[in-house]
């Protein structure tokens, strides 16, 4: 363990250099974009949340013409001890076929992204089945921390050292990334995910597991109450402690959920726009809070889901996503569909005639 | 008037000729496209709305390949009489300024069309300047009522021969465009037109006045108390028939109103989508509904606006908006993001895999 130690203190320093590159967004962007806004050929603030989005995305990157046309979604996949259980309908195996189905362009975030001309990136962070050699093929990024996460139930999904190896990772596909991308979007795949997230959920947000779990990719009522007594167990027997988000992931989290904490940790470092998906992008996020709460001025929230812990976690971090269209996909399937919002509130911003260009009486009179 | 008279018997025969081409969405085909999404490589049903909108344009185009290329947001343009009673903080000039500024491509409009492939047609259906120049220009097209209706709060908007001749206009600018256009969008300017729009929300779902009415594009409240008062002295001067659509058009409507229950009745009489952009375009479609209840199974809702009346209309039509952005400009602006997701949901209906194709577990295990 000695070895792994030294490796975990490295890497927290490395951590710590990482939240040191994460300031706020500019004011004075902001300022500058509110100011334009107000000025174009429509009554005040009338596209509102796509105007907001114009705002931050110009306070994230410094610029009135914000570059949002590089987008990539980073689909994080891992594996889960906790299947063992019983919390999903599917067998594990099914990530590494859906990594597969990735690879060919025959999933749903393959079509969403093409529609929203994003590129898809996957991510192994830990299946079961070793993935190294379609990494070594360079058709998917290789960051395994393990084969599969211990079953929160009975334990630790993770080492502490493995939590921050992570959430390092995350942040590395971001820099390795970061040249060729102005837009990041976050997904997921990992069969029985939805486990680990609502147990992050819970322990973040102080609400009960019966409020927050919901069917995942389809339980029936019986189902749900054994998911629930097991987020309720894997909370009770790991003691996680909502104040230390590294502590939080290694108890009851995954090597995809660390992926995509760090992920947004280094966007949010190179000051470009990060859209997060879904319950399990949005359990990133929550760690990825906890660990740097600054990084919640990149975030773009794409839409709530179904699963009931989505609507708590976006109000535990102040947010509201830009759709609700009853989803419970993940892969960044949701991130895909905001895209698309986003290029819309960058071409108000840009393309909108003031009134004074165009001729337009801007004045309101008095009614 | 007999000649007028003459006139609105053969258009109510046009339309009439026009409702028998409106049958609902081929059942077959939505069956089709049911089979087809449950078989996708994804729980069932995971990507919830934008599933049971493919459904939808597979039932409305006969086609497990809807097409979705070619996007037309059609922009209806009139004044109206109301206006002298101080409803808007906006001089009703600017609806001519608004469509000059449309022509050079300046608008919201413009830029949230052109981030999603559609292209933006102007219709002159009755503004107080008369823009017969631009339309013989082919800059816009040309199909005046006459210079802005009457003042609702005294009497009727228009004649009822007048009424009629309107939503055949909306008719005639969709028969012109079909042979270009898949999906249709609606859009409106018109200043003052939030005022009829809310009075035919009022007398269409009973809801009173004062539920219903809005700022618009920006009334105190003071203001606003007025145009609550307006919308109440509109409706009980003019008493319009809530079951008769052309009597309602006709005393509390709008030119462009009109315009856009025609250009909804001869979309769906094509068999194309059209995507009903804010509260005066749902106004339309209340009339449209009317008129013509098959219309329904043609009509996208984009979005809810902040417009308090336009939530009521959606229930009364009995369907849920796809997007929620706190949005109040209207010109089609909605529609025009709405037109990204029509594209996800044909995206999602022909591009992902199924399970059998992907090699990927598609029988749930019991959990």
């Amino acid at each position: 363990m000695q070895c792994s130690d030294k490796k975990s203190n490295d890497a927290v320093n490395y951590l710590e250099a990482v939240f040191r590159r994460i300031y706020p967004q500019d004011s004075l962007f902001r300022d500058k974009a509110v100011h334009h806004l107000e000025q174009l050929t429509m009554p005040p603030w009338a596209l509102g949340d796509l105007m907001d989005l114009a705002v931050d995305l110009a306070g994230m990157t410094r610029s009135l013409e914000p570059p949002v046309a590089r987008k990539k979604i980073v689909v994080m996949t891992g594996d889960h001890g906790v299947t063992a259980e019983g919390v999903s309908v599917y067998p594990s195996e099914v990530t590494v076929q859906m990594v597969h189905n990735f690879i060919a362009g025959g999933a749903g975030i393959n079509a969403l992204a093409r529609q929203a001309g994003a590129e898809v990136v996957v991510v192994d962070m830990g299946t079961k089945v070793d993935l190294s050699e379609l990494a070594a093929a360079g058709k998917i990024i290789g960051k395994r921390i393990g084969s599969g996460t211990g079953n929160i139930a009975h334990g630790p999904a993770m080492t502490r050292t493995h939590a921050v190896m992570a959430v390092e990772a995350g942040i590395e596909v971001a820099e390795e990334l970061a040249s060729e991308v102005d837009v990041f979007g976050t997904g997921d795949m990992g069969i029985g995910n939805t486990t680990p997230s609502t147990a992050i959920a819970a322990v973040m947000t102080g609400q009960d597991a019966a409020v927050l779990t919901g069917r995942g990719t389809g339980l029936d009522d019986e189902q749900l109450q054994h998911k629930i007594k097991i987020v309720e167990k894997a909370i009770a027997i790991n003691r996680p402690d909502p104040k230390n988000a590294l502590d939080v992931l290694a108890k009851v989290g995954g090597f995809e959920i660390g992926g995509i904490a760090g992920l947004i940790i280094g966007a949010a470092a190179h000051r470009k726009p990060v859209v997060v998906d879904g319950l399990i992008s949005t359990a990133g996020a929550l760690i990825a809070n906890g660990l740097e709460p600054f990084v919640r001025d990149y975030i773009i929230y794409a839409h709530r889901s179904v699963e009931p812990a989505h609507r708590f976690m976006h109000e535990r971090l102040g947010k509201k996503p830009l759709l609700d269209l009853n989803m419970r996909l993940g892969e960044g399937t949701g991130a895909a569909l905001a895209m698309n919002l986003i290029e819309a509130a960058v071409a108000v911003l840009t393309e909108v005639a003031t009134f004074a260009d165009a001729g337009v009486t801007g004045s309101p009179v008095k009614a």
